[in-house]
């Protein structure tokens, strides 16, 4: 029975995703669990796999259901193939509980392109709204910010690009606890002509319409990591390499860090002494804890776990799903996007692209 | 008189430009004729500012020319407007050194947008090119690569793209010394539609044509900071902006490591033991090493270094400079390119968006 009739919340989870599948899913959902005794789970997979893992947690045995299908979507698998040959995958089952309403969101670590493809066709998008759109919250040096989208559309005009600006505001607001989240349109500064006409024209929406967020203006790549707003929206062509890149470039400085601690016989007992400060570092920006990929726009709620994290970072996930949930992100967004759907003008003839 | 009579190669220099003018720019050039005695320096800029800091080189001095205007482009000024009204500015003469055959390259440190203006209308690109790009080198896990376009243009046709393949691979063999560079075409790999159909037609142009790079295929955004290959082309948009995203992630992991260095007495105390190991660390990432945005695709040699650098840095971006000149860059790409243009079919109707 779905969040609104209980306090229960049901997490359905496809537990064959992700490098390790079922080592991983499962003993994360017994992790969620502890924290939040709330939670029932439905579990979609193969259950020869699940049953002997889930047998070393007897508490999630309790709180669970194991629905059992052989099939699974592989990573490699193309979106295309696998809406039509994926009916009976955990992946597929797992999120038709959602539409079904047997559970309040999904949760995978599966194949990113695969999921968004079946996610979109079973749940659609909330009403009015155009697009879904990948969202991830990421550590900065002002604390957390919102950015989106991160690879669901390749290019977007400027209603969307409005729209993401909405769902990243409405986050900001009612997951993140910003009074009023700064909005960043992610664009470059160094020619005449500042960016795309959509950027200009959804520029000039945000300036105008009233919403949960406040527009800050256009944005650089480096505002990013400063953390000089509190959502940045872009297109998810832009959005993907751009996270990609900055998770690169995190690895690498974490790499040089290391190879430098071990360079020398006096590095290396500077490494000693330093040793719980750098620990201290890594946990606060450790990318477990960021894990959790959300399919905002959607009509239901659905989190990508990255593929190859652990039991602590698919955890996380399912708190990002959770959190949506309990602070009935969907329900808000569609109230904003009424009033601003309202407004004069929002769908005034300067928006181009459209 | 430009290189190819002698074997002096002449540096136009805009000394206004930058957050410092003069006081970097001289003692930059100072440095760089350290290393090539060979060069004569052309010295564009407001003498009651050049004199008082030349004097203090006498080497460079009598290896330069002063040439006086009062102008100069601040750093805000619009492009169009510098090229309207800035006719007589340090950053407008120092161009019109290289067109007249009186300099081998031009070097600013000034307004990004206005000398990418007035270098395209001065200078025009090479034959059959159709679009200039901004390029870097830049430090990875594997070595240096080289990426191009980092912001002179928005977006960019399949065309475009297979000749900003072409100016990085030459590059990267002329002046990078690889034997055969490896290309790879920035994209998303997440969706089923794997990019933009510029992309998908760039690299069936790729796949076919034979010239000085191999085309490794798409490569996504961390494949950038792992060096996976020797080449990286973009658009302006997203080159720009993951670019500067990263710099904002490395400055980022900079600032954490100092604090968790400072963050105790026993981290305080490994820092000094460590100290030699992160400076040499350091030194190896140290961004005035890699200080120097070539425009590629000029028929004459710019580049562009940061306005906040300092001599160091600019000293660099002279030397970026100095290589394009002394590897004959611009001609082995004029040739590159013609018998690529000869190669059946590089015109095919196939290529979307011409």
């Amino acid at each position: 029975m779905p969040h609104s009739q209980t306090n229960k919340i049901t997490i359905s989870i496809d537990t064959m995703g992700g490098d390790q599948g079922v080592n991983i899913t499962i003993p994360g959902a017994a992790r969620t669990l502890e924290k939040h005794p709330n939670i029932h789970f439905l579990l979609f997979g193969d259950e020869s796999y699940i049953r002997p893992v889930l047998s070393r947690y007897p508490n999630l045995k309790s709180n669970s259901e194991v629905i059992h299908t052989p099939h699974s979507i592989s990573n490699t698998e193309k979106p295309s193939v696998a809406l039509r040959k994926g009916r009976e995958s955990s992946m597929r089952l797992a999120i038709n509980a959602v539409s079904d309403g047997r559970a309040d969101c999904i949760v995978s670590a599966g194949n990113t392109g695969a999921l968004m493809a079946m996610a979109k066709m079973v749940l659609k998008c909330l009403p009015d709204i155009r697009r879904p759109a990948i969202a991830s919250v990421l550590p900065t040096h002002d604390g957390e910010i919102v950015m989106l989208d991160l690879g669901a559309n390749l290019s977007c005009d400027s209603e969307v690009l409005v729209q993401f600006a909405l769902l990243g505001a409405v986050y900001a607001k009612v997951v993140g606890g910003k009074e009023t989240p700064t909005i960043g349109l992610l664009n470059i500064g160094s020619e005449d002509i500042k960016g795309h006409e959509e950027l200009k024209s959804a520029a000039a929406i945000l300036e105008r319409v009233s919403f949960s967020g406040k527009y800050h203006g256009f944005i650089e790549g480096d505002d990013i990591p400063m953390g000089t707003t509190d959502v940045v929206v872009t297109d998810g062509f832009t959005g993907n390499i751009a996270l990609k890149m900055a998770e690169g470039v995190a690895n690498l400085s974490a790499l040089y860090t290391k190879e430098a601690f071990k360079s020398s016989i006096f590095a290396m007992m500077g490494a000693l002494l330093a040793k719980r400060a750098f620990s201290r570092m890594k946990a606060k920006i450790d990318p477990r804890f960021y894990n959790g990929g959300m399919f905002l726009g959607l009509d239901g709620v659905c989190v990508k776990s990255h593929g190859g994290t652990d039991a602590i970072g698919f955890a996380n996930a399912l708190e990002v799903a959770y959190n949506l949930i309990e602070n009935e992100f969907n329900e808000k967004v569609a109230q904003e996007l009424k009033e601003l759907m309202n407004q004069e003008s929002f769908f005034a003839s300067d928006i181009e692209g459209v």
